[in-house]
């Protein structure tokens, strides 16, 4: 099967025919429809973060099964699936108290199955699983507990979305810091995340949504999710335009999407007495956060986010009812639908600031 | 009347016979019974945070209103009350969502009474308050919205304690984090809050409590109020500790006491994923935490916390209630009952960490 593998950092993926061996003990076989392209895939082409070369990054996928290994219980073949970036085992001390994104299973992974092996093969060197997922492939093995099931009536090339970004953006806001009805909320960083971020915070019924971003585009886009002001930190003083946004208290919440530290002490500085930034974007490792313990004593709250807080298999598809109920924007996310070839040209956009979200069809 | 006078930071206090002029609208005077001794006080003391001087410090008080100004409705002579020094005006945007820790009166008072202007005076030099309050004094005048009421036959000496050490010690506990029972709380530093904190996770219903400090008589100070194991961080690994003790989870919450970024940064490091870190201690002006965002992304919640997000009229009086019931420690926490003349010799013993909590009875 085709796949997009990244052999060491700084290097442009390269499309190369995998053998992918077939489903064993609690895996399954996926066709993936598509996926979408992340600024967490990006990070390791970047070499921001480390990970097991080669590899076959792509972490937001749906798809059909195709096949089950034994034991296989929770899916069939022909069931369209979104695919969760965490696996949740349901058993584990995390689960069992509702906090599935952060089961224990995900730390078993480290670039291969649960079981410590690889499915993915080219010739003799062996490649790496990137999340349990690897969806810049044509097919996928994942583990059982990766799978969430979806309404069929759901376009599965857009329920890709629903896997990372959507979940995240969405996931932060709702779960993370549980925001109020007719709060404000500033969201720092207008990209794929970003505008979950925004139209989670229409879902939660905030009052003032101020999207902060440098490039003019995404700010125009935030204002399509839902944002009600927006605020070009190229060029304004960010702090006193959500002074002014909200008449002199500051906001309630704030939310980072960008992965950068001075974006947090941004985020951090936008608040209120009392409020909560979320931290949603993911830095460079090694990153040092610098902030005057000063400025949380006043009761204010950073909260660190992973997968939006939430729980795959009860968010997801829920989710996806609200997009089929149109309260949710997925199309409009999509700023580019692009073949696998074409898939270093779109981590090449994402990088410039160019783009909402693109998705790789398979 | 006596009261003790810092003119300057890095000298001892002077006491001086200062006149205090009566209370003026919708302020009281106060007889004061008794002060704590508390490392807020220090820190301006030892120039770790600015302050006009000369100051009359002591933000931990109770006593008996002994005059009322016009308009006051709330105390009259002869009642007996505890001192909050967070005045609580019930009508800005932070009390009325129930934030009266936060009351935008408290910036008002930047050394004088809500209306600018100060009662203290030492001949024709004019002399500061301290949080509206100004403990260190025989007499106080202070704004009625500082005053909470309380029952009368409570020891007015012993309620000191309640005013700062205990609000903030317990409240950080039950308001700000809001532990929930079962769980594994570390309190890093054992001193006279470190102990309210320890009671406070006590009252949750906390399983494991892990009092960590460098005094091994603070260690002992500890287990008297209800931690359940002890490490010492002059000589143990504070991180294995706690990892043994909570069966290799590390903790649900953790609260530094000190007013340290080494010690934020420890207690951060203690949490479980999705874990909470409560920073209780004040640090000096201008430092500066440096953290790895890396580690917050896994859910964990960093969460800055003033007075212990009390509710000064309502949570005082109920901590005064477990006390009488004998379910909050009061009378342990006292290591020295010294006059006024001796106030200095307290705040000595406090820089070195001798003491849990000296108060001046007057």
């Amino acid at each position: 099967m085709k796949a997009a593998v990244l052999y060491e950092k700084f290097q442009p993926l390269v499309i190369e025919n995998l053998e992918l061996e077939g489903p064993k003990e609690h895996e399954v076989l996926v066709k993936i429809t598509a996926s979408g392209v992340c600024h967490s895939d990006l990070h390791y082409m970047k070499g921001d973060r480390e990970h097991p070369m080669p590899v076959v990054l792509g972490h937001e996928g749906a798809g059909i099964i195709e096949e089950i290994g034994p034991g296989v219980t929770y899916a069939q073949p022909g069931d369209h699936v979104v695919l969760s970036f965490v696996p949740t085992c349901g058993r584990c001390s995390y689960c069992v108290k509702g906090r599935q994104n952060l089961c224990e299973a995900r730390y078993q992974l480290r670039g291969n199955m649960l079981d410590g092996t690889t499915r993915l093969r080219n010739g003799s060197q062996e490649v790496h699983h990137f999340n349990g997922l690897s969806t810049f492939g044509e097919y996928a093995v994942v583990p059982e507990d990766s799978l969430v099931k979806i309404r069929e009536d759901a376009p599965l090339d857009r329920m890709a979305l629903i896997g990372c970004g959507v979940a995240t953006g969405v996931g932060s806001v709702i779960n993370t810091a549980k925001v109020k009805p007719g709060s404000s909320v500033v969201v720092i960083g207008a990209g794929g995340v970003g505008l979950n971020v925004i139209q989670g915070a229409v879902l939660a019924g905030a009052e003032a949504i101020i999207a902060v971003d440098i490039y003019g585009n995404k700010l125009e886009n935030a204002l399509q999710f839902g944002a009600t002001h927006m605020v070009d930190a190229s060029g304004e003083d960010v702090l006193e335009r959500v002074k002014d946004i909200t008449r002199g208290e500051m906001a309630d919440y704030a939310f980072e999407v960008i992965g950068s530290t001075d974006a947090i002490n941004q985020a951090l500085a936008t608040t209120k007495r009392g409020g909560t930034t979320v931290v949603v974007g993911v830095t460079p490792t090694g990153a040092e956060l610098k902030i005057d313990p000063d400025f949380l004593h006043l009761d204010r709250i950073l909260m660190g986010c992973t997968y939006g807080s939430c729980y795959p298999r009860a968010d997801m598809p829920m989710l996806i009812d609200l997009y089929m109920a149109r309260r949710l924007k997925l199309d409009e996310l999509i700023s580019a639908t692009l073949k696998l070839e074409d898939i270093n040209s779109a981590f090449e956009a994402l990088d410039q600031g160019e783009v909402a979200r693109a998705i790789i069809r398979y």
